[in-house]
């Protein structure tokens, strides 16, 4: 089975982005894409570069006519989209939201952001509430579909409820890039490396195919501070944290083969979900054990 | 600081095993070493590819002279010391277990391994209880030391642990290779992949070092199975996933220079640690979500 991951550059421009979006899932799904992913935030700029008011503006209800028209498309088109939105709950409760849409235009799955990173140029703790849905594993025709969001790829608590919970995949819309001061440091190498090792070892620990998909092109913030320079390179690894596909770093409609069967065998070798020792882990559910006596005092 | 990793093959005899290794933790210790770690079972062969009675002669338990020896290495050169023993508690009781020697020869952790993998030609659950000693972080003269052994080295929670608890570098004592048949089917370089990634990522995820200390060699069992190739490549990497030192295939004294007083600054740039969900990580604690509703639950 095809997926299609659509990495793509950002204007100012909500509507050219939209159009430029929808024409890429449509390339997908002529060229095969059951399920296509888009990349974090596609309708705008990165626009947690300062913190402000004004981006609230760019905040969408569920029910509202720029989801509605992506419920349409994936009806039409007959596939499985899962997509990213700044989701308004409420006056005061935004959240930076998924859904993964069904091949009828049904909600299978909303998603709110659990991890929400903050630093400079990316001040997402001004824009979005913590979410509190819990973990993502919707069940679609094409199979059950995980979603974390960007932050979410660093923690792999996230990639294991949302396995747990069912996920054959979990695609991880993204929006990173280096700053110009991580370049100027030489630091590029190993930023990337990190990031695309994290998501191969949350394919490998939980036996289960990650998609990765991630905003390329430059964007400079109203601040006048330097660029963030969005690395692209979104991917496709398999349970083994083989790499089945990877863009470079402009505009791509990528495609990759998975095939979900592979799964049950992976898992019947390597037996991790067996060995896990449940009866040890509270300590994940604390801040930090230091000064706990050495050990976690767990047995 | 210079940390050493002692890899080696083992012979049928253990005191050849015990002179060889002892040789090469003096000469760790000569070149720098502060900090030095032996792989799993040096011991010994592997002797967990069968279902026997006789391998539980090997066993020791923590008072015995096999491990007052290495007490009083661990003084006479003034390391910590970091040792992997088959450790006999009682009577049906054995643990694959792990100690930190302080440069003093005192017992700063002791450590007993938490995930018992079982598989063919790794028939760890015939031998060992699962661990009973919860994770571990010791304290010693040259830092926060974390173990985990072989099997745990696949699981994200028991990296987590442990670093949490406070380890600034985990080590890893392993027995891991191919089967012939892996190296039939074309699996040598994934397998291989796979294990170095999941323990970068432990690396990544926790802002910590991580020393990966593999057995090489081949070993037949006497079943007249096909051997196991313990396949080296002993490794250590810093809290970005950069590999610092890698070993080959054949017998080695690794050394690496590590520096603690990096892992504050990443912890800082990073911040993961600030924005764990601890609040919805309850499922961690289950062996499976799925038909839990397809999420988690958690919010």
């Amino acid at each position: 089975m095809k997926i299609g991951l659509i990495q793509s550059t950002a204007s100012p421009e909500i509507e050219q982005n939209v159009r430029k979006t929808m024409a890429s899932v449509r390339s997908a799904a002529k060229r095969g894409a059951r399920i296509v992913c888009l990349e974090e935030f596609f309708a705008s700029l990165y626009f947690c570069q300062t913190c402000e008011s004004s981006p609230f503006e760019l905040a969408e209800p569920l029910e509202s006519a720029f989801i509605g028209q992506f419920r349409e498309l994936a009806a039409e088109l007959e596939i499985v989209l899962v997509l990213s939105w700044f989701e308004k709950q409420d006056e005061g409760v935004f959240f930076n939201s998924a859904l993964v849409i069904d091949v009828d235009g049904s909600i299978a799955g909303h998603y709110r952001k659990m991890h929400i990173p903050d630093d400079a140029q990316f001040h997402e703790k001004h824009y979005f509430a913590p979410g509190d849905l819990g973990f993502c594993a919707a069940e679609t025709r094409y199979g059950t579909i995980g979603v974390c969001i960007c932050w979410d790829q660093w923690f792999p608590e996230a990639a294991r409820l949302t396995a747990l919970a069912g996920a054959e995949i979990i695609f991880i819309p993204t929006s990173i890039g280096w700053h110009e001061e991580d370049i100027e440091a030489g630091l590029k190498d190993s930023q990337f490396n990190a990031w695309q090792t994290i998501q191969k070892s949350h394919a490998i620990a939980n036996s289960c195919f990650v998609a990765a998909v991630n905003r390329c092109g430059t964007e400079a913030p109203s601040s006048g501070a330097p660029p963030i320079q969005f690395w692209g390179h979104s991917f496709v690894t398999d349970p083994h944290g083989t790499i089945l596909a990877e863009a470079g770093e402009s505009d791509e409609v990528l495609l990759a083969d998975v095939d979900f069967a592979e799964i049950a065998p992976v898992r019947r070798m390597w037996n991790f979900f067996r060995d896990r020792r449940i009866d040890a882990y509270s300590g994940i559910l604390k801040r930090s054990l230091k000064n706990a006596g050495g050990s976690n005092g767990e047995s």
